[in-house]
């Protein structure tokens, strides 16, 4: 490694990044050192406010799409090369914990500043973004801010979908782009020369391990479906079960065949029914209305098509009483990294003397869709007994420094001297 | 019949019954024809607000005790002696009709009104009483007002239940309590000398048979139970099914255990799960927390005792990886009514030539607690299909007239001249 980059990554300031998490978590700060901060919220706006003010402190410029995906830019000597870029999201599960997404933000601005404060030039810019929306825990699906931003979907496919209050995502997307007006406004689709995605590992293998590093090569197969089951609401104690159409009864007959469709000794396969809203949610009243979600994922992808084209039928023969609806809301095929990138990262923890090993994300992330569109990786860092989307989420700070020690060196290497 | 309880019953106005019921449907009023009135609501505080004001007009005495429950008043030749009461509720369910329980106030109180019209004085006041949250729909349990004012349960059971929006019961009811400040303060327990309750059927048999008059002989038994099932959350893309504790998983588990315990060829038994809330209800968090409810009814009381007894061994043992917490919420035994009271609703029905049946309540009723405490029945008149907790709950205006004749014969008889 050049002596100059070699003081860019001393530059990365453990204590600072730390003490970054701890101010982000106060934002949306739930009991048990939790965090919910849903998309969109006024939460995610002061979030991003407060990391405006430390790009802006830097003279990072700060640019803003459609959708809300934000970006701060360091320059590099060719202004029009495409960007390097790394990041990930800010948005948090509705009980989520203090470094789920924001780290790889906040690595990222880490990274930058240690970059700056060692007065180093790259080749190419590099920017940081904060994807919206990554965890569809109040507007589903997730990773919507890079789907839409790298063309994989159309904004207008998600401007009505309602979160539980019955809020529309483009009035609260309107309210959260009108909260940052002297941010650039910047084009969907703008080149990515690389993008590399530094996070929490969300599971225990590097802990088991015991590695500091997690080399991605790549993630899983993924399908989302909302399934709305339509009957009929009734008095409980007058209205005899054979004349019933009863909406719960009948989610709960397709949730039971989709566990007999998911079967899997191995394992390997993830299903679970997380969210469920029911009409009209009263002990006396039978449900006219269930709409649950269906997140299925596998590693390899045919078996993910194959199951995922059999949710449909399968439900559609559970259902006794009631019509049903199955709207697909997300389909990510398996995803292999780029193997020059997925060097790069490597090459680059063994420099620094760090522990690694490759594995495989079991979570998707924001990295899925810019693998579509550029030389795609990512970095892991071992989190507390692998738990994720829970509020005990837990993290140690010279592993989160680690990471942005990598993440400076990966950086350099892909923006060119 | 003497003629001048034949000129009261004539002054009974079916126009203006069924003015008050539009006017009163106005008041959360939902597309489809429906309501949305819950207990101790804004729209619940208007239609108390409504009432009192046709009260006034007539200058019929205004109470209201301390879990809401509201007593129109129009004296007697013996002001000490007990009253005879009629009524039933103003709250709706969250996907109501016009006539679920709000039929039963303005029946009584066009009965008062027709018997003050006819200047008839009674021997015994007669109040028509409104009682506190009959659905239980925002707060469960259901029939809260009368199980309070007669002692089967107290207020401060009830003042910490939460609404589906973290709304505490208290604070509701003394917003509720604070908006008619002009109202009499009535204790608890306040003697009855009988109670009769005007309702629509709820079911299809006044309808099926032709009958403008449900003579009601008693009412069915009921068990509600709250279940909680409490596991962990965890991300759904990366913790192996093997190592979660997925509350909604078990919750399924229970209640396909409940369908099992309750399996009824005759279908006589009545088996409902009418609201489930789910935590943190995101698709991609395994749920942590899932709190369901369950509504068992039967007419006979050993089976509706065994099988009351059974959901709590049956749901601990269903569940597999969460712990389980079963909590009664209301525990009625089948009830039969006063043989007197139902002898002189058909013998009134008879006199005015309405045709009429004897039968059975499938849902339960305020009458259900007025019976422990005074001799009590019940009139029903006959809704479209026999639909109810629906929007599309109808009823004809002649039959709700009829129905108030009915009542206002029974209140004289039992009332005394």
């Amino acid at each position: 490694m050049r002596e100059d980059a070699q003081h860019a990554l001393a530059q990365v300031d453990e204590a600072r990044l730390w003490r970054r998490h701890v101010e982000m978590a106060r934002i949306g700060a739930i009991p048990n050192n939790g965090v919910n901060r849903a998309a969109l919220s006024d939460e995610d706006i002061a979030a991003r406010t407060l990391l405006i003010s430390w790009a802006r402190a830097r003279n990072f410029g700060v640019s803003v799409d459609g959708i809300g995906n934000l970006f701060l830019r360091r320059e590099g000597r060719d202004a029009v090369a495409a960007p390097v870029m790394t990041g990930s999201h800010m948005d948090s599960q509705p009980r989520g914990g203090r470094f789920d997404g924001i780290y790889g933000v906040l690595a990222g601005l880490e990274a930058l500043e240690a970059i700056d404060a060692a007065g180093l030039e790259t080749q190419r810019p590099i920017e940081v973004v904060a994807w919206t929306n990554e965890e569809g825990g109040r507007f589903p699906p997730c990773t919507m801010g890079s789907a839409v931003h790298t063309g994989a979907r159309a904004l207008e496919d998600f401007l009505e979908v309602k979160d539980n209050d019955g809020i529309v995502l483009k009035d609260a997307l309107a309210r959260t782009l009108a909260a940052t007006p002297d941010a650039g406004a910047r084009a969907f689709g703008s080149p990515a020369a690389a993008y590399i995605e530094a996070h929490i590992e969300q599971g225990p293998r590097l802990e088991l391990e015991g590695k500091t590093i997690g080399v991605v090569t790549g993630i899983q197969g993924l399908r989302w479906f909302n399934i709305e089951v339509s009957g009929k609401t009734d008095h409980a104690g007058t209205t005899p079960l054979k004349l019933r159409k009863d909406a719960l009864r009948d989610a709960i007959a397709i949730i039971n065949a989709l566990h007999e469709l998911t079967r899997d000794d191995s394992d390997t396969l993830r299903f679970t029914v997380g969210r469920m809203l029911v009409t009209p949610n009263s002990p006396n009243s039978v449900a006219s209305h269930v709409l649950f979600s269906v997140d299925l994922r596998h590693p390899d992808r045919a078996t993910i098509d194959r199951l995922g084209q059999a949710v449909e039928p399968a439900a559609r023969a559970a259902a006794r009483q009631c019509s049903v609806k199955v709207t697909p809301t997300l389909h990510d095929d398996p995803r292999v990294f780029d193997p020059g990138v997925v060097d790069i990262v490597e090459a680059c923890a063994r420099e620094l003397a760090l522990p690694c090993m490759r594995l495989a994300s079991g979570a998707s992330h924001d990295a899925m869709y810019m693998a579509r569109v550029c030389p795609t990786g990512m970095i892991f860092v071992p989190c507390e007994n692998g738990v994720s989307h829970n509020e005990a989420e837990n993290a140690k700070p010279g592993d989160l420094a680690a990471g942005a020690r990598v993440l400076t060196a990966v950086l350099l290497e892909l923006a060119g001297r």
